[in-house]
């Protein structure tokens, strides 16, 4: 999603509100450690990192092709508050051959005070940011990179080998483009240089319908982004599909794979996609991941009317 | 539920098979810290504490009304298993005007190997188990009591008064029954003498209709046990009704209402307080807790066809 900095730090005093975290029963009680929830895909142990969440305030605008009081109906009936959205980000922690590698970063300590969570979770596990092998970026927007460096900088995983989408790196590492984007654009483009024009970062490329490690193919899910990634993790005779940014927050956007978020640069492509890999996941059963799902962003996609239902996967219930 | 220890212990080995925890994907890394899950209801924070799960091995006579195709299809639907129901067990952490309160206690150290985890969640927390000042027990199944004390029979929490329901107290406690009682009661009843003989435990029984303590009401919840308890917890203007034992796995109860698991020792009376309850948390939209549903086992009933659906809570997000 395309988030600002500004409209994150923005939304966060309207946090409480939407009800996240906080709150005076919150301030009677030592905070609880960091979240996270490990489950296995064959012989892959996957674990949600709950990096945090963020209240996206909403009006008319948030889905550009359905009436508001559509998108309050489908709140309402998610038992969800209707005037902002609680949006999660989860980077997945996978070890996968005897390596550590990062689905995607959120925020490290550069985004809003709801957010940060991954590095804790991490520290939680006893696990080093040194300790990180790769980190495997599904898209560039803010909320997926900035976290690939600190605050002060500094690469947040220092021993890490960075795997980008080819088609992503050649549309935002366009030279024309990095110097001079258009207003939409520059959020992205200023996340992108700061991550990777300092030299220290070893950045490389990974190609659609390849492995970008053993197990894991990358899977054209361009819309969203012109070179938006999903994946597929196969283990075993198991798989679970990372689906990125297919789609936001699935009570809007899996039960209304039509709709369309402001975050989707090319709206049509997406829904395109959208349709194809919701209708893949539901058709074969396979296990889903999302980026913007409720923690811990992992389930099932079923069939439902004319479009489908999300549902999570039981805690502590591995994927069939 | 009125699992029996054995049967309890006799199902983790099949732990695995019904995808629990471990496997080898497991094994490469650290045991992840124990899950909890923080709600504000008003100025009360509830923690759900996840005790754990156990796999029940299932056949036709789990449903005592289905047809095990139709318990089978329920499952299909829900992305479980078809061969055995993993069963969370999560007691509730409560501060309420200042004391902190357990509702339930699954089984510290006296369960299978997959249970335990309300200790290690509240040492997670920084509580000691002398710091919780009240237990309110919903009823005296074995999976709900046990954990009042450990393995060497002492205290679990030896400075907490525990509240227990008057009918069910009334019904378990009755001489003659302790005494001579029929088979299937026999596990209850031994569970009660358990926790209960000793001498250095302070009980106190409630009533129903009554606030168990402050902002927390005991409700008529009978069927399950004779004196099966439900709870309102009020505060702020905001409500939940902690459930217990009304429904066993949403999946299955909540759906289908009118089934009957073995565990209800009146079928007629649960099925009519189960329509009861889940009717009035539907109408009224009001946040649920169930002692058995998936982790962290909140969320709230909406009406669908001729049973409900159980939406769970957005995690970090507290209810309206």
């Amino acid at each position: 999603m395309s988030m600002t900095r500004r409209t994150l730090l923005a939304a966060a005093p309207a946090a409480s509100a939407a009800g996240l975290g906080g709150g005076p029963a919150a301030a009677q009680s030592p905070a609880p450690p960091p979240a996270l929830h490990r489950y296995a895909v064959g012989e892959v142990a996957v674990t949600a990192l709950h990096e945090g969440m963020a209240a996206r305030p909403l009006d008319a605008s948030f889905v550009r092709n359905a009436p508001f009081e559509a998108v309050q109906a489908a709140l309402e009936r998610a038992f969800l508050p209707k005037d902002q959205l609680p949006i999660t980000f989860t980077p997945l922690l996978l070890t996968l051959g005897g390596r550590r590698v990062l689905i995607d970063t959120g925020f490290a300590d550069n985004g809003p005070p709801t957010t940060g969570g991954a590095l804790r979770a991490l520290a939680a596990l006893g696990i080093e940011p040194g300790q990180i092998d790769a980190v495997v970026i599904s898209h560039f927007h803010p909320d997926h990179i900035l976290g690939l460096r600190r605050k002060d900088g500094s690469l947040a995983y220092p021993n890490a080998q960075v795997l980008v989408p080819e088609a992503e790196a050649a549309f935002w590492m366009d030279e024309s483009r990095m110097a001079n984007p258009p207003d939409p654009l520059k959020p992205t483009v200023g996340a992108v240089r700061r991550a990777f024009e300092p030299k220290d970062i070893r950045v490389e490329r990974y190609a659609w319908g390849k492995e970008v490690l053993p197990g894991l193919t990358a899977l054209d899910a361009r819309g969203h982004t012109p070179g938006h990634t999903a994946f597929l993790l196969e283990s075993g005779g198991h798989r679970l599909m990372a689906l990125s940014d297919v789609t936001n927050h699935p009570a809007l956007f899996v039960r209304n794979p039509d709709w369309s978020a402001v975050f989707d640069m090319d709206a049509d492509q997406a829904r395109a996609t959208r349709h194809a890999m919701l209708g893949m996941a539901a058709a074969e059963r396979v296990a889903v991941a999302f980026y913007h799902a409720p923690f811990p962003a992992a389930g099932h996609i079923a069939k439902a009317g004319e479009g489908y239902e999300f549902v999570p996967l039981q805690w502590g219930v591995n994927p069939a």
